[in-house]
């Protein structure tokens, strides 16, 4: 593994879009008692339901800590790779490598992890184990890795369409808790010359009560070049719909990297979800603190869907909505099976869903 | 990772001999205190010289556990991959798979570890985490294993000549540490179905004071199909003499699988080696005793070389016959570069050298 530090775009190397082909699909054994209720029993659960579907169509690498090891390989079909690797908890998709591709081969960014807003308004200390995983990720792929760990940046917080266009969020980026010393510009240069990106659009804030800081992916994503599905509540009195308007509005006025004009797809969201007194006496304290409150409002999102190369897999919640969403995307991914994953509350409770936990591999020859 | 419980032979695989074409080499970083005297310090330069070496003509792979990670990412070559594992000591060869080949794809062997000879004459405990390395490395490698774990055996107590003979001592397999409750014959049908071999060439003892019970690969080896080299002293008064004398009238009168008379070349032996006071005083008692003791002899033994697509790596111990042993080696090896490894004393101190140290993997398509 070489560590880079050129700029990605001028050595030919940009993201790809998720429905881009792929190699296949990074994800970490859940472990953390106060991120997932009774010892991670329940989210295991749902991780290796989605696992499972995920390794019909692609290779599945699952990193799992020494003492989680053997749970994690009898859990898992023979077809996934479990491999050991210590780690804080198990957002892949914030702490794995963002990979690029110069159409033949593959290479990983390796950005700057401090657990969502570091000791600003971070949801974990201390978080270097995570902020390893990617290189060592590259390591284990045996591809080169770019050393942006001076950038804080979770993969969660940008989407890219493959053909110039990011997508991402002014609450995130331009949070205090990553690079305040960066401006807006400084920013997109930086996004533009390690994406391959050509252009950077900015929603203002993600979703209500989200706490990543607002990441792109619980409420906005690409589902081809040019088309996006939006979180979206018709309920005026929901805190939510302020936001989602407010992103309609941008979306609607921007135009991609391309010149075209953005067809925005109003994907519904569950009806709020809050998380029950039973759930909570499942966590164990952090610092001697409860890490959740009964009551307390999940950032809940159908947007939070994982492409795999056949499938697209979107988090179930026993809603009346889970059906809309699985058909409308359905209409939007005409080539690939919809499922909607049952038991995605288990993942939820920890702080995001389907999307936050995975992390793809592009293609590579 | 399929895990099989079918014989290798009668599926077609075999094991190649070390001197076939590789992929590439595993080894550990080394760590344990009470092996390697003052915190693997110089044990960890003599690794490093010798996997800069390795990774000149194949593929490397070290295994650090997780708080050794950073120094060997840092302490060796960018085109060596490091991966985190855990283990509880670095003898690549006796606890990473025997791969085997059908010729096209290789599978791994995950024989069961004990720490040569468990709670009878083991050397360390616990050696849980040794006895898990084989399955994962074969999960890092996508490479399906035969599950062995019921039958004790360390990669440094056989020599495959590739072409059917298996090479290996009795003092090892027959001792009271491994499998007490088979046979020699049920060993034998064992080593033959999964080694895909069709004779077993035993000698009787190892090495003089090996403290492994006489692992073959620190007294003799193949140099090609029909030819052996075989750790020699013309010192009649060195204990070491009776055993070499024995060896030999064993191997001259022994033919391999193929039906041919074996080739006998008696490689020098260093000077008897001691560990000095100093030596011993940089090593951590384990469980409050020494491991070693000041003026204890070393098994020290240019048969322990291994061999990678390019070169044969041969122990250097400043000895006067360290030359003499690579000028016989050059002979056996034509189209190879045989090279002294310099400080393979401080790899001698752990109890072991340089074969002991590394794994091949065999090359696949």
């Amino acid at each position: 593994m070489k560590i880079l530090d050129s700029k990605p775009a001028e050595d030919g190397f940009y993201m790809p879009a998720e429905y881009s082909p792929h190699y296949g699909c990074i994800l970490i054994w859940p472990h953390r008692r106060d991120s997932w209720q009774n010892g991670a029993y329940a989210a295991r659960k749902a991780f290796a339901r989605l696992i499972e579907i995920i390794s019909r169509s692609e290779k599945v690498i699952v990193c799992a800590r020494y003492e989680d090891y053997d749970s994690a390989r009898e859990a898992l079909p023979d077809s996934v790779r479990v491999i050991e690797m210590s780690s804080d908890d198990s957002w892949a998709r914030d702490v794995a490598p963002t990979f690029i591709t110069n159409g033949k081969d593959i290479r990983g960014i390796d950005w700057g992890f401090n657990a969502w807003g570091g000791l600003y308004d971070g949801l974990y200390f201390p978080w270097d184990k995570d902020n390893k995983m990617a290189r060592k990720l590259c390591d284990c792929l045996d591809k080169d890795v770019y050393d942006m760990r001076r950038f804080i940046l979770e993969g969660g917080s940008i989407h890219s369409d493959g053909e110039g266009t990011i997508l991402t969020t002014e609450e995130c980026l331009l949070g205090k808790g990553r690079n305040p010393e960066l401006s807006r510009e400084d920013i997109e240069r930086i996004l533009c010359d390690t994406l391959g990106a050509k252009k950077i659009l900015w929603l203002r804030r993600g979703l209500y009560h989200d706490e990543t800081n607002g990441h792109i992916d619980n409420i906005c994503a690409f589902t081809s070049p040019g088309e996006v599905v939006l979180s979206w509540t018709d309920d005026t009195s929901d805190p939510q719909y302020e936001i989602s308007e407010e992103c309609l509005r941008i979306l609607e006025n921007s135009t991609d990297a391309k010149g075209r004009k953005l067809k925005v797809h109003k994907l519904p969201l569950p009806e709020p979800v809050f998380i029950t007194e039973e759930e909570c006496s499942g966590l164990d304290n952090m610092d001697g603190e409860p890490t959740r409150t009964p009551g307390e409002r999940l950032a809940a999102s159908y947007a939070n869907f994982y492409i795999s190369n056949k499938h697209v897999i979107v988090p179930g919640f026993g809603d009346k909505n889970d059906e809309k969403a699985v058909c409308m995307l359905s209409s939007l991914f005409p080539d690939r099976i919809v499922l909607g994953l049952p038991g995605a509350r288990d993942i939820l409770i920890g702080g995001g869903n389907i999307h936050c936990i995975t992390q793809q591999i592009p293609e590579f020859r």
